[in-house]
């Protein structure tokens, strides 16, 4: 079960970090390194501080490798089984269509869970939600600035259609109870608002870093009481922390002082976990 | 100019007809031909009749197949120039991560339009607008029976947030005037609705066929004056009209057969066209 496995490797870990691999390769030929060698060094530099890896297949896909995807995926279950891999693509089609993105995320990649849009309607989420055993990751609010321009819009009953999704999400779309949310970390507000009508539903918050959320007021908004609830990730401020030949080392020293700081921050939201 | 490619071939070609390409292998198999033969006979069928290909990603990455679908474009990029390629891949992220699926649709495959999805609002789409000569197909009123979950939800304003999006993209999200629609073929009165409000602009109408689209209705609804303005695709319903060693004459056929019922259509609706 993809929820159990992460809160398992986030308790073990004690880290509520995702690291997410966006190769950009004008930072990465300077090294001298293939991407496969690169992603290899990465993943081994940061893996102590992962609660998960997040691959972009965007980023990937651009670069026409899908080979080297499927490789880092196969590296990370066999080098760290119990670091769970998030494949971030924000699938979102119909019918037979969203069954064969199920296939390419699922059964291609083995990834453990999958980002995913819900404009098209909950029918469109079953295809990925069906594989009980794996996680679902809605958007729900995301990071960039003009995300407000449909989700903030304010529906006839008052509700924000974000808080309509996040609704969605938490009753009739989870009865496999393998639905996440993403929220961004630009947003600790509307993050409070969607953890009140989640409940414990563990919530992927991207846009720490590069992007500017403010940690602090995320994890007061969005912690659990038991300190988890959270997958805080971060991607180009990790990677590229160094961009010489200790960039691996950097990129871990990046890693160590992030779940440093949101587990001191942890610490203080919640001083008795 | 994308639009301007696609309404030459329209009226060149007097069909209104997007071949969908969706390649499902259990059906070609026992063919005996390699996807990308079998690619290749469907396309020489049914170019006559096409005034664009889709081809549906998903399909081919649930395959590992990117390899035939490059080839396949580039195929009739060389072969048919005359012939809009729109990539169905209902893309959408933020920032430099749209950026990497840009790259992905217009460099790598080299399509003409890519479909994307509006969730995330109207500063994600410009990674893609921005190429000027290319077209933006951002989904609207989707063909799937839930797909009015969110898109049917009334705003505030009493307005449909599917009508918003249209009203989005005919205005704010247009600056290029390089943005279409896609509106399903089972939803003719939200096709009349959403016609009113984004005036000339072309609709890719899928859900004819396989998921049972009221043509009729449709081109009643949708149609331009000028007998254009709609991109009437199919997928199933002509790649797998036969199943034996005449197949690709059987999906010529059926394409001959669905623009001939268009445009009797057509000229029932538009008698001076």
């Amino acid at each position: 079960m993809f929820i159990q496995k992460l809160e398992q490797r986030q308790q073990q870990s004690n880290s509520l970090l995702c690291v997410g691999l966006d190769p950009h390769i004008e930072k990465i030929k300077p090294l001298g390194l293939t991407l496969s060698a690169w992603l290899k060094k990465i993943v081994d530099a940061t893996a102590d501080y992962a609660c998960a890896f997040k691959p972009q297949i965007a980023h990937f896909a651009a670069l026409a490798a899908e080979q080297e995807l499927a490789e880092i995926i196969y590296y990370i279950q066999h080098q760290y089984r119990d670091i769970p891999i998030i494949l971030d693509a924000k699938r979102g089609d119909i019918g037979s269509t969203a069954e064969r993105y199920a296939d390419e995320a699922f059964h291609r990649y083995g990834a453990d869970a999958v980002t995913v849009n819900p404009y098209l309607g909950g029918d469109t989420l079953t295809p990925y939600s069906r594989f009980t055993d794996k996680g679902v990751v809605v958007l729900c609010k995301t990071s960039n600035p003009g995300s407000g321009e449909l989700q903030d819009l304010v529906l006839e009953d008052g509700q924000s259609l974000y808080l309509k999704v996040a609704q969605l999400a938490a009753n009739s779309w989870n009865s496999h109870n393998n639905i996440l949310l993403v929220v961004g970390a630009t947003y600790p507000e509307q993050l409070r608002a969607i953890r009140q009508i989640v409940g414990p539903m563990p919530l992927l918050v991207p846009g720490i870093g590069a992007q500017g959320g403010d940690l602090a007021a995320i994890l007061a908004a969005g912690l659990r009481a038991d300190g988890l609830g959270l997958i805080i990730s971060a991607s180009r401020s990790l990677l590229y922390a160094g961009n010489g030949p200790d960039f691996a080392q950097q990129s871990r020293r990046a890693c160590q002082a992030l779940v440093s700081e949101i587990n001191i921050l942890r610490q203080s939201i919640l001083p008795t976990t």
